[in-house]
């Protein structure tokens, strides 16, 4: 078994959406000091890797905590988006559409992952077109990742978000997948557990078996 | 397959380490005004479910985004230490000698669990005693948890934390197993992905087979 961590590594130096927040890491006690080192940490919830709720664009959406943890584990497909130029249609996925299985959860590999986690902002990420995310709901998948701070863009309608969560189809955003080879793998994503938020920050992995 | 989630509720009321810390969870974009939700939290390294790294006692011990997960995952036994009153010593798990397995990660569930998860801080909680730590390092096991927001308390030279740390054995503090039935389960615990940081917050579950 081989784990292959997908997290968006965090720091104060990391891409932030639109570079519009900056992560802080304060330390409390210092070894130096105090014998111990503490710190605390300022995060956005939709700080590198992180799960979005229905709550961050539907009024009475249901918030993070509440989320099925089961949608986030399971058999994955890494797809290779990466001819993608600027967004992900449901004609850059149909050639998928003999892979891509019910309840699959699927992460779209994309030029995006060329960029190294603490360039600035890109606005022209490659994102998910409401196309794409209606093809995905309609063959049944459980999740869907993207390998940038945001699925969607240019969209003021949040058209692609909220086709997935009106479908209970969570939402991963700000994974790393340079490094990994599109295909088959189980997946476990754990967003922490706060309450009443409409995202959280997450651990994401992918293990490939031997 | 079921999930039991033994993560600590996050939220500004939770009970933080002898009450230093409040979490804070800041709206930056409310849906009334922005159509949209977003926020922000601050969050001690060792608030709720976290793992501590080696640096957080050790003057170059390693920092939690090194740590390997393949520690944090795997078979699980979570053993019924609710008898003991203050700490947990060789002697209270010596019974359980025939059922620890080498590289088991072993959880301690205590009368700490009894507690809410927004009652104030508790001085006098239930924890791993050094000869308790000696023990299961003795054992071989691969991590150890416990359900409160720390391992030790009145060691000034943290032996606890110190016999695990040297041994590469991870620490899981601050788990809820008020519901969990002793017994074994499969554990998976992820951390965020934090750079440089001597602990991170957690997402925690215990997965057991049907």
């Amino acid at each position: 078994m081989k784990i292959i961590d997908i997290s968006w590594p965090i720091s104060a130096g990391m891409t932030s959406y639109k570079d519009r927040f900056k992560v802080a890491v304060q330390a409390i006690k210092e070894f130096k000091v105090d014998g111990v080192r503490e710190s605390c940490v300022t995060l956005n919830a939709h700080s590198g890797t992180h799960v979005d709720a229905p709550s961050h664009f539907i009024s009475d959406g249901m918030t993070i905590e509440t989320l099925a943890l089961e949608k986030l584990m399971g058999t994955c497909l890494v797809l290779d988006c990466t001819a993608a130029e600027s967004s992900i249609t449901q004609s850059d996925l149909v050639g998928y559409d003999s892979v891509i299985n019910k309840n699959d959860i699927v992460l779209l590999k994309t030029a995006n992952s060329d960029r190294s986690s603490e360039d600035l902002f890109n606005p022209d990420f490659v994102y998910l077109a409401h196309s794409g995310a209606l093809y995905l709901r309609q063959k049944g998948v459980k999740a869907v990742g993207i390998d940038y701070l945001g699925i969607e863009r240019a969209q003021p309608d949040h058209a692609t978000h909220l086709e997935l969560m009106n479908a209970d189809i969570p939402i991963i955003e700000g994974l790393r997948l340079a490094t990994v080879t599109p295909g088959r793998y189980h997946f476990i994503c754990l967003p922490l557990h706060i309450v009443g938020m409409e995202a959280a920050p997450a651990r994401a992995i992918l293990i490939q078996n031997d």
